[in-house]
């Protein structure tokens, strides 16, 4: 079968930085099924993992990338009970295995959902990783009840995961939504998410005490921990919580949270299928009350680019969009 | 009325590190008591301030000192209902405001328990700041469920916060408990208190192996946060949780706490009082919980040592074993 991946890190200009090879179609067994894949999105942690994976070396195989993907069950493992051949699902995976950049997907059916029914599969294709990030963050790790009437800042809020996040914290909680952009169609995208207020991230704090708020219950960030540490150690409320999904490239200082018995917790949505986690179905029953909030109207998928064909060249597109950090919402590809 | 403070940083045996003044005797109002304190007791905290409070100054007026304190209420606030005058009451305080190393005390009711009647008067100072700080951290913070059969790992078993840390654990949850201690003293301290295992903090990853568990599921830290940050993110379990009370004195990498999806959080037990939080009454509650755990026989009083008279010299040498890192669980003075 044919699959898209890389054996060394390079920009992606680069003739190498993406190839294209053809390896053996997996075999399903215990709780894993194969997917024919029909659509997959880009995110953050593509580029990432080509830039830092194969750094002064040739892997002996190409690293598939792509986490996040629309398909058909083809096969089922002999464990396997809730989902059957032919089956049309939706899911993010697990960066330490094969990506989704491939015919077909061997991934365990815990972390599997099936996919809304009222998008087409691009537009589902855009949602599974940015919405388990999302959800996780807001539900597993701050542990925020649904009906607290509290606050929520979302840094970053028109890119893929700050999008989805505020549609779910509108439609799912009672929480108010203070998003961060900058310019003028971003800030428009954000609104149009659903957001209460959007604040200017360049001036974090003035930005967000103008609506009034002279402290927030929960931050989430998902665009930069260290630019941001400060204003999130004054913004934050005594008591609150910030969740990162981005790693600090400089130290930060963590004592700056510490008067305010402040909790700082890291989301990796690949946590629970990297470690084989007791809660890894977790993911599959998130993904199945997404299908639902999508199917009932509720959410909306945030794709806003889609490439037609499974190929090199439109597979290195969209990691060159991706990489100009000017993209707003998800970008995918139609197989 | 006498009170003994200081006005300038020095160390415990300059003249001036401590010293006896009069001031006037406080007003009750409002939310507020006035206690006429019976018996204090030391925390890490007094030699902090003294520490750092006023160094390169004279302050105008003493700053008081002591944040655990027995007494009886001796006047109240307009608001008070649940106090009267007489009552044996329990409290550590607010370190923004003048201590308990005073005659009488103003007080936030809110923050205060009527004492464990079966405790004698330094024996109940002992336990307010550790208990309260115990508590959220396992309860408020980490939102520890008591029914849980998991794992704890508490970094600095023998001190003040982590004697009553651990008979807190094993009285009201269902968490193994491994203590860390290094010597003989303090590792027969540690089993005292109910430790399930007792390690030595110099090789934690491996003496915490060594017990059976690969991974623990929360880490309370009332050590040293730098020293046990890198055996504190290879221990914990995926989306396990580690809390710490003590300030880090050298950036540590908050990173090595992603792919694990780890959350960290600050307990400091003056957050609530501080901030003048909404839910400061939660201080008064959890004292009540502990007392009657006291009264109970579930949890013992974790004194060690008491000074006998409200003077410098005994508030002096009780700093002095305090700074001396060799004592083990809590120090009073008996006013």
């Amino acid at each position: 079968m044919k699959a898209i991946g890389f054996k060394t890190s390079q920009e992606i200009e680069n003739k190498e930085s993406l190839i294209e090879f053809n390896i053996q179609k997996p075999k399903a067994k215990d709780f894993d099924i194969v997917i024919k894949v029909s659509a997959v999105s880009m995110n953050p942690v593509d580029t990432k993992v080509r830039a830092n994976a194969a750094k002064d070396i040739i892997l002996d195989e190409p690293k598939i990338l792509g986490y996040d993907a629309v398909g058909i069950v083809d096969e089922i493992g002999e464990h396997i009970t809730n989902f059957k051949i032919g089956d049309r699902v939706f899911y993010a995976g697990d960066v330490s295995k094969n990506g989704s950049n491939s015919q077909f997907q061997l991934i365990d059916s815990r972390i599997v959902a099936l996919a809304p029914t009222s998008l087409k599969d691009d537009e589902a294709a855009a949602l599974p990783l940015t919405s388990l990030t999302a959800w996780e963050a807001m539900f597993d790790r701050m542990n925020i009840n649904k009906n607290d009437k509290k606050t929520i800042l979302i840094i970053g809020g028109a890119g893929g995961v700050g999008s989805i996040a505020t549609q779910i914290a509108k439609e799912s909680t009672n929480l108010t939504v203070i998003a961060t952009a900058s310019r003028e169609e971003t800030i428009s995208w954000c609104k149009k998410m659903g957001a209460d207020y959007v604040v200017n991230h360049k001036d974090l704090v003035n930005s967000v005490k103008n609506t009034g708020f002279e402290t927030v219950d929960y931050i989430f960030n998902v665009a930069n921990t260290e630019i941001h540490w400060d204003a999130m150690a004054e913004l934050i409320a005594p008591q609150g919580k910030i969740c990162s999904i981005v790693d600090a490239e400089i130290p930060v200082d963590i004592n700056k949270l510490k008067s305010k018995s402040v909790t700082f917790i890291w989301e990796f949505m690949f946590t629970r299928p990297m470690f084989n986690t007791n809660d890894i179905e977790k993911q599959g029953e998130i993904l199945s009350e997404i299908a639902t909030l999508v199917d009932g109207g509720k959410i909306k998928t945030t794709l806003s680019k889609t490439f037609q064909g499974f190929n090199v060249e439109n597979i290195k597109d969209a990691h060159k969009l991706s990489e100009s950090g000017k993209a707003i919402g998800k970008i995918a590809i139609q197989f």
